[in-house]
This record gives C-alpha cells, sequence and structure tokens, in this order.
C-alpha cells in the first residue's frame, strides 16, 4: 500500500480488561464496517499484552465520520463498558514512508 | 503519556521470516538503546501474524538520528538479511490523541 497523496494514521492501543465477551464478533465487524466507509485505506492489527490497532484514511474528515458512524458508536461505548482498561486514540499525519520486501535467493 | 508540543510517531509493521535466531535479543538491546536517546518519548509493541512496534520522538531530526545510530544500523541489517520478510516504516506527525481510563465501580 503506497499512496502519493498525503495521508492519515488513527494508532488506537489498548489494553484488555478480563470481560472479553463479544468482542472478537465486534472487533471483526467493525473491521469490516470500516472497509465500507469513504476515505478508508487499510488497517494493520497486532495484539499480545497490549492490542495495537492502525487504521489508514484519506482525511481527517473521514476519521471524524468514522467515529461518528452510529454502529461504531455502539461499539465504542461497549468498549468503554466493558472490554478495556484503557485505550488511547492518537490522529497522525503520515509524513513519509518505506518499506523493505525480501527478495528470496535461488540458490 | 500526554504531550502537549507536537511529536512524532514511528508506526514499524513487519512480518517476521522463519530465522528467528537472536532477534528478541537485539530487540531488547535495541529497546534498551532507543530509550537513552535524545528525543526519545515512549515505545509500544505487539505481535501476532503481524509485529507493530510504535515508537514516539520529541521531533523528526531525533527520528533521523535513532535511524543512524551504529548500533542501530547493524541491526537494521540484520533484520534485512535474516529476520524480516517485509517491514514498513511509517513516520507520522501526531495532530490530535484522546485517551480513556476505566474507573473501576467499588460496587
Amino acid at each position: 500500500m503506497i499512496h502519493f497523496k498525503p495521508y492519515y494514521a488513527v494508532i488506537f492501543t489498548s489494553s484488555q480488561s478480563k470481560h472479553t465477551n463479544g468482542y472478537i464478533e465486534m472487533a471483526n465487524k467493525m473491521e469490516l464496517l470500516a472497509k465500507q466507509q469513504d476515505g478508508y485505506l487499510g488497517m494493520e492489527s497486532a495484539r499480545d499484552s497490549l492490542g495495537i490497532t492502525v487504521s489508514y484514511w484519506e482525511s481527517l474528515e473521514a476519521i471524524k465520520k468514522w467515529k461518528q458512524q452510529s454502529e461504531h458508536l455502539q461499539a465504542q461505548l461497549k468498549g468503554r463498558e466493558d472490554w478495556y482498561n484503557w485505550y488511547h486514540v492518537r490522529i497522525c499525519k503520515v509524513e513519509r514512508e518505506y518499506e523493505f520486501t525480501k527478495v528470496e535467493s535461488t540458490i
């Protein structure tokens, strides 16, 4: 995923509580829903003791709309009530990027 | 970690190869070394099938110096040779942030 226009990243770091009931289903649902939003570019997630999800967006406006999307608001509420001990959201402008991909030797 | 000055995030997403020998030791060493660098603010990591490490810095200059730090250059080379199938680095300016912390009810 290489973008030549400026774009934005939302870094969501979180610590899950012991109340994980329904979390996986909601996370999957929100991922599918995010993909349908205008201005969505991509998402990357990893979790061990900490969870980090980074989503990528075309504009701050697209991020704002997604934050206010009605089903997503329900999920956020449920997240605060049940699933998370804490979370931290950072909205960032991607200034520069580079990537590496291994070319396997055939020798 | 709340900062009132603008600051920067480096999002490092990676896929590990099968060659993980020495990786954990080097990751721990690099985390300790990063903490000693001027302008370092913090670091968050999670790994499952994907690895995501986000480090936070006071300035683009601090990020550039850390990228060029000699022991870190060695680690980057070893990473490309052995440990990673691919990685993607995004250098971002944190534009806005907010956080949630649960206050447990005593009832």
